[in-house]
């Protein structure tokens, strides 16, 4: 890029700058704006997924940038019994979610919240349409679209690869959590968690 | 493993085997099967993604675990205008194939096509409901469900990067393809592929 070149910025907090470059000095690029879009792609629902970190980095890094690119507000690392490395590597995510943000020219930047107990986190006020996503066929489980609709806020809980114990689900019930299914389908960790991201967008399509 | 050990087999072609470890012996381990189901995981839809081979050959084979994962029948690799790298490796994406169907326990392999031209893929005389998928904004698009309906044999079009050209949409438009959206985020390639495999896959869950 060049002077001249028209640029697009975003800044994370919902505004589109639209301008083109004046001085392209790579230490001090100075571009000319010509229009500011605000909320320019506010989304009509939050969307918050709590979800287990993974024996595999690379497999939860890839859920992030997923999940960024389709559309989600809040990510919160929950460490639940089968959880085997409780670890995550906070900068490199938040530069993940930076660059699959600019790729896919969010208006919002996502937030990555600290690592929390599955406990600390079920017990806690939250308001939104709370589900928990998991295999186990001893408790009812119902498709996400029975549970949630169009422009609500909804919070899904991920299990690890072993998926949630039976103590976490029924502490998760008790708590106002609702049990879903994410299909027949057997779904590795990070692929339910991109799932249930692409489900919640999906009811949230327009025709 | 060793002796005694429960083990589960699947032959690819419908089949699911249930058995026991007699002989672990790594070069010819025995397996005693106690049963066997037949048509274990028979979906009750045929998925067909015809999608460019990407720039980097990574995002083209995480394309393919994850719809294997969620569930397909075919993939065809197509090449469109905007395809910058046209090779695939297709022994790699066929172990990938193999690796996730074991992982995620499908009956059913799914089949990896030859690489096609556009034009002779669309002009084929498909019979399934044909989708294109693309980010045109000249030509009016549709959400999925309002062309699939569940239990339906769909083929999807996914572009390249720089997505399909006019040319190409229209050409399909031509030849029964109907033009569809996947919402407003822009994705990448691969995370578009995956957002058609699972849009299908959601309409298609039972409550």
């Amino acid at each position: 890029m060049t002077k001249g070149n028209p640029v697009k910025l975003i800044d994370g907090s919902g505004n589109l700058l639209e301008g083109y470059i004046v001085d392209p000095d790579l230490s001090g690029c100075v571009i000319a704006i010509t229009e500011t879009l605000r909320n320019f792609e506010k989304r009509n629902y939050r969307l918050h997924i709590a979800i287990s970190p993974l024996k595999n980095q690379d497999r939860f890094e890839w859920f992030v940038e997923k999940s960024v690119e389709i559309g989600i507000d809040e990510i919160t690392p929950v460490i639940c019994r089968n959880t085997e490395k409780p670890g995550i590597k906070k900068e490199r995510i938040n530069n993940i979610i930076i660059s699959a943000m600019k790729q896919s020219l969010k208006a919002f930047r996502p937030v990555l919240n600290e690592p929390i107990a599955f406990n600390d986190f079920t017990v806690a006020g939250l308001t939104e349409v709370k589900m928990i996503a998991h295999c186990n066929p001893g408790y009812a489980r119902t498709k996400i679209d029975n549970i949630y609709q169009p422009k609500m806020d909804a919070i899904m809980l991920i299990g690890p690869e072993g998926d949630f114990s039976e103590e976490e689900i029924s502490l998760a019930l008790k708590n106002g959590f609702k049990s879903v299914h994410l299909g027949n389908s057997r779904l590795r960790a990070e692929t339910a968690g991109i799932a249930a991201c692409h489900s919640v967008y999906f009811i949230n399509q327009n025709p």
